[in-house]
């Protein structure tokens, strides 16, 4: 199901980052993190993504993680690096930093709070391109960056070689088969669902990879999925993305208290405190953490996913 | 038709930012367009808003513009700085820069790429508003950050002392109204309209202020506007308005072609370049300068409001 | 402040509808409500508005209310009908039939459910105007049917004599001044504003009439309103508009609990309730009726607003 | 992968309306277009769905093309009747009609036009079904009536009895599967996907059928794929799907001129003159009928898609 060769495939999760109470890195939680992911037999890993919340990171802070995971990774698997800012030349400083520091691809979305133009967003993607010298994945969100990448303009960037492969959140699975279907003769080129409740769906259009922030709770269902699809047992696939959907709803504890982005990732990192991963749940400010009777419910779906004893 | 004593008041523009064809800031240009403001007899001046291209530069270049303008203006006006980035933490770096170089208020976005809650948005001003003693305004502009400011949050803030008033680019004027009368007690609150457009009708609610992009290109027109709603005589003030609303149809030459974004601020470049202030129309990448074309229709608009002979 | 001779002017109200506690229409409630708002100096009525609950009522239902409204009022004032329904074989019909009942004008949306274009809204408009001799007013009303009238449509359409007016549900007041500045010239042509908030401000900019839902709960204050506005005295108008924004407040009341649609409509009916012009609050099926607890807070607000000793 | 014993399943298309180029309904190519589909193997036909252009016809219009499809399919397939318009009891008369000509089930969108709450969306089924005692299939079409239902509407009224299924245009395939997953367990209960591109991945997370407006065009395909996915057979399943999602590619030709709405359903109106099952390709006013330049696109794209010579 998958085409020959792309350059990069399978599941590569957007790693959350832990903090300690006082807002800081929490370093041996990420070491916790990473080791329990690549354990868990992922395929690459995805630094600084939303999940990784990103954009309430400074340059130093996300140069500190990146530095911290490619040392704790160590080449066992490829590092994707977030670089994610409103505009074009603020992207290109924090994609030679990463660079610099060795990840092996850069994942770029398009501008936010400046208003573009599809044409000028294709040109941001070369510009950051031409800039900086790494596989260059366009992370299509717009929930966050209210633009969606049109199919014409992802077509061109894939076929000129400007852009690698596409990490798509849109949730638009009608674009993401037809780009799929447009691009299949590209060599190298590969797409990957941002969903985690599509998985299996978006591995039988032909998606050569995932990259579901569940993962960072649940890596093992994952894995299992994704093995699953390639042995083209769809019945197991869909069984068990059928209990990750069910894990999933964690994110919907607290949604109608605090935020989307809030209950979502807060969500996340509330498991992994249960599951002895992090420390803390703490969220980065503004937003809010998850308290102890969300928690609670956040136990009990653990449980009923048999991650909890 | 004003409310007593407010902190700040009369027509503040969102000063644009000049490039060399190099897209570096055009210092000379800057301080052209400063002194031609200030000989105008403008109120303020805003530093870093969406027309000052502020999501396009990065801490250093900011600081730089900040500095030659605190230097230019010299204590003549007051100067309101932009302080806009997607989170917390990050807002208030970009703040306590402003401060230290002695602007005299800081203007601060809602969280964008983030996805926040009223309640997350509300503690994302406090926190700003603790980390830096500067007056603080609210700047309203749900089509950069996607999220409107509520009117109880609005009011909240402004009775809790957090915020000293309001930007409003929401293009909800029956919101502003509402939020005028609500908070019409607290003294020194303020509120201006981001419009061009609506700016007699702002003033007539009982706006403090106006906050227009045009006023780079004819700041005498907006102090005449002010002039006449400030002595009553809304038959004048209306009259200016729509000379103004005809100038400002420079914003929609290029809105085919590019994005209202590049369309609007590069309309202002281009009438800037021919009316001698700016040396070029040059625009932040990765958004499209307007063409010579373009610039001939704007010279068409700029002769028929009277501003080229 | 008006163009010279507009075919229609005023305030001219969007009549709201009563109904038996049975969900049939109550017909001496609407006659009370017919007779208050021509003694109160209303310049027109609007039956079957979205106010008028009219996507509820069928085409006899619609005909019944019509022929009521012309017997009462008899030719005391030009009375204009919605006739909005999907698409534009089934508005022409509407339109036939309230022509032949003797109404002035007929007030049309963009089609709804159907999805257009501007070009095919445009020839919507040209084929009602075709069928039907009578003036046409464009009601624009996105909130209801997805679509915003563009401003070259309207001003096409105003100028090839397809439309008589338009009524301005929008919000987007720019565009409204817009449209009254292009159409200044055409003779007889008007612009009536929706809002029931920002009245003085859309007759500041000349508009030429309004047409306030809550004009059925105080259609005292509106006229005053438009006296005052008419006499050039601001001040005055800005007053009984403050007073009326608050008054405007009740449709705010039960926004948390049911619908928009419901809260607003609702909230008059149960202040005319009180009034004593309406024999129940009763809100078409699905809609759900205001409660005693919410009908005692508007009290409240009829208090506050003088309407109640 | 199927739910026992759903009271309907399979292949379900809408049905198009032909019109005489006078615009009046043509019932011999709507008996050709009927037979071919039965021909062809459809599990049942959707009547007066938004690709049969429901919204344009008028009640006697409708009747019309209810009796002459009962008539015509005369009991070989069960028929389901779209019953939409904007409000509770308007849609209770059509649907007493439709029950009164012998339809099998009757299909049901939310209110449009009016704005509602979830409470009343809810309510709005419930009266519909109380007044009619017949298999209700929730519409869940956000493009047309701007309100998605959500998941624990759908899920109640599912448990409760109210609704027999749902129809999903609303391409939320997250929210579709949870709502599977959910319902799994009532008896009878099915989930039709609207996608005419993501046929094979509903299906694959246990949609029980499919009602692609692009059946008109190629129902072959779609039994193809239907029996391919009984079967197990997903690779044969997406080769199908790939094959018609090219032939989908139709309703992009005319797109950029005119609505998606008559591109839509105007380009299989087009397509099926080409293969003599319509006699013109005629659209229901104000939308644009296909041009001849745009005609001969289709027929590259039918004869990529092998269905002509």
């Amino acid at each position: 199901m998958i085409s020959a060769n792309p350059l990069f495939h399978g599941v590569v999760p957007p790693v959350a980052t832990p903090l300690t109470e006082r807002y800081e890195v929490d370093f041996p939680s990420l070491t916790r993190n990473l080791e329990n992911m690549i354990a868990a037999g992922m395929h690459g890993l995805f630094m600084l993504g939303s999940t990784g919340e990103v954009a309430f990171h400074d340059a130093a802070t996300r140069q500190a993680i990146l530095e911290h995971a490619v040392k704790v990774v160590n080449g066992r698997l490829p590092i994707f690096a977030g670089v994610i800012d409103p505009t074009t030349d603020r992207v290109i400083a924090h994609a030679k930093a990463a660079k610099s520091i060795g990840v092996d691809a850069i994942v770029v979305t398009s501008p936010f709070y400046a208003r573009t133009s599809q044409g000028e967003i294709a040109d941001h993607f070369r510009y950051v391109r031409e800039a900086v010298d790494l596989p260059l994945i366009a992370y299509d969100i717009p929930v966050c960056v209210q633009y969606k990448l049109a199919r014409p303009t992802t077509v061109a960037l894939a076929r000129e070689g400007t852009i690698a492969g596409v990490k798509d959140s849109s949730g638009d699975d009608g674009n993401f088969r037809f780009v799929l279907m447009d691009c299949a003769d590209i060599a190298g080129f590969f797409m990957m669902t941002g969903s985690e409740i599509l998985v299996d769906t978006a591995l039988a259009m032909g998606a050569h990879g995932v990259v579901p922030g569940l993962a960072n709770v649940d890596p093992h269902g994952y894995v299992r999925l994704w093995n699953a699809a390639q042995a083209g047992d769809w019945a197991t696939a869909r069984r068990e993305q059928e209990r990750l959907c069910r894990l999933f709803e964690m994110v919907f504890v607290a949604s109608g208290r605090t935020s989307a982005g809030s209950a979502g990732v807060g969500a996340f990192k509330t498991a992994m405190r249960r599951l002895g991963i992090f420390a803390t749940n703490r969220m980065c400010r503004p937003q809010q953490d998850l308290n102890a009777d969300e928690a609670a419910q956040i136990d009990a779906i653990l449980k009923t996913a048999g991650l909890l004893g």
